[in-house]
């Protein structure tokens, strides 16, 4: 049997502060050698057309871009001369806001366009608007598109309210630093895990302003198998070829004759302090 | 400063199907051992006075016990002269009901009981009683101590709940058999690092009716570092001290000045799906 399968590549790249031109220029002969590779979606880093470490909300509305915008549209032109989709973060100007975005792009158009909604205290997240949500699925010819960006994945809740909409695959640009190297060896093999869904976190690398970018892009599947992985340090494109269907059913044999699911055996009757905020986090 | 600290003890056993007394016997020189070695609180496995390979309800019930019972009352007296705290996966029978438990006991008598709440089709868990729930943390002396059980780590949202409420160390009786390897391999892991929290899981070791279980009980700390760990395929001890201080603040320094903290950085307005059933898990 032929199941439907997307092959997906990953392009593990060193934006250069500011310089959005050669970033994008980069992006697209990346997109290009992928596609001849067979890629159907090619995935880039957070804040890939930019850079991340800006010191100021002026220096990041510099660069940032509204959607549709110039960097949009070359990614489109290129997207419909090769018949690929792809996905890219990018600083979004939206009037007097700025979001860390990323837009889902292809032959058709733009497919979605996903603001950050948690924010850690680093790079442009410091100056960057809050997300309005919600977090969604995307529905499209390659697959059903769970988007996220970097430390949205630090809560189990944003990729958990995904997978329960349906989301197949999690497609999670990111810019690892220093010091969260627990993410790329445990925390996206768990999201892939425990949702049953295919992963894809794709990483920058180089250094920016004192900050060194980890890489380790990785894609893992529903259950956890590593399908492809990228080196620390240095820019390359990886591939996997994803059976989405093995994300669809969220049972597993357990033993003889009998399957658990990962869904069906859910509590949420046990669940609902999740959606509140605990006295001690919240502002004082 | 001389922080506080707790020293737990994870018993890495191998229990024999149906040999209450001898399992029990040495649960107790486990005990008596690691309080020796200066533990304060020493954790068993899932099922550790039973084994788990029930194939039968009517089996599961002829070793289960009630709470208190004969075996409780075995451990209770060894806590009031050894001084110290253990916590013991037992199928526990309440009337007509059967639940594969966990008993929290000290000098000071019972401290919870946990009923395990999410059951895969597997072992003694096709037989049991779903546990009433909640998930919920018990303030001891040896620390703010959230319990679950083996499969209910699969499920995010269950440690998710007990850090909300204030857990300092989620204790993790399990049985994992062949076939869950990424459960020791990452999930508990990610289990410490989103919730920062300590992680104890005790694993037991050797085979059961053509199950092999497989050992590697782990205690990390709050941020996914390995304070110890077992091998796959002994019984053995094994200590770490930990800082509970270090699980009670969420935040962590992301840049110079600048602190992301794992709680308040939290949108639940966003998780509002996680409260329902998806419509594919709900039965048919």
């Amino acid at each position: 049997m032929n199941e439907p399968r997307t092959i997906v590549a990953g392009a593990q790249t060193n934006p250069r502060l500011f310089e959005v031109e050669a970033n994008v220029s980069k992006c697209l002969g990346n997109l290009e050698e992928a596609a001849v590779h067979g890629a159907q979606l090619v995935v880039f880093p957070e804040c890939a057309t930019t850079g991340y470490c800006f010191d100021s909300r002026a220096e990041a509305m510099s660069v940032a871009e509204p959607v549709p915008g110039p960097s949009v549209e070359r990614f489109l032109t290129a997207c419909r001369r090769l018949h690929v989709y792809t996905i890219v973060g990018m600083p979004e100007r939206a009037g007097e806001k700025l979001y860390n975005s990323a837009v889902f792009l292809g032959p058709e158009g733009i497919v979605a366009c996903y603001r950050k909604v948690h924010l850690p205290k680093l790079g442009l997240d410091r100056f960057a608007d809050h997300g309005p949500g919600p977090l969604q699925v995307y529905r499209s010819p390659v697959g059903a598109v769970g988007l996220y960006i970097c430390y949205d994945s630090a809560f189990p809740e944003a990729a958990r309210v995904m997978a329960l909409e349906g989301a197949e695959v999690l497609v999670h640009p990111t810019n690892w630093p220093v010091g969260v190297e627990g993410t790329p060896r445990h925390i996206v093999y768990a999201r892939a895990i425990e949702n049953v869904v295919f992963h894809v976190s794709v990483n920058r690398v180089g250094d920016e302003r004192g900050y060194h970018f980890i890489g380790q892009s990785k894609i893992i599947s529903p259950d956890g198998e590593e399908l492809a992985a990228a080196g620390p340090d240095r820019e390359e494109i990886i591939y996997a070829s994803l059976a989405l269907a093995e994300a669809r059913s969220k049972g597993r044999m357990s033993s003889p004759g009998h399957e658990s699911n990962r869904f069906r055996d859910r509590r949420p009757e046990f669940y609902g302090a999740i959606t509140q905020q605990p006295p001690q986090a919240r502002p004082s």
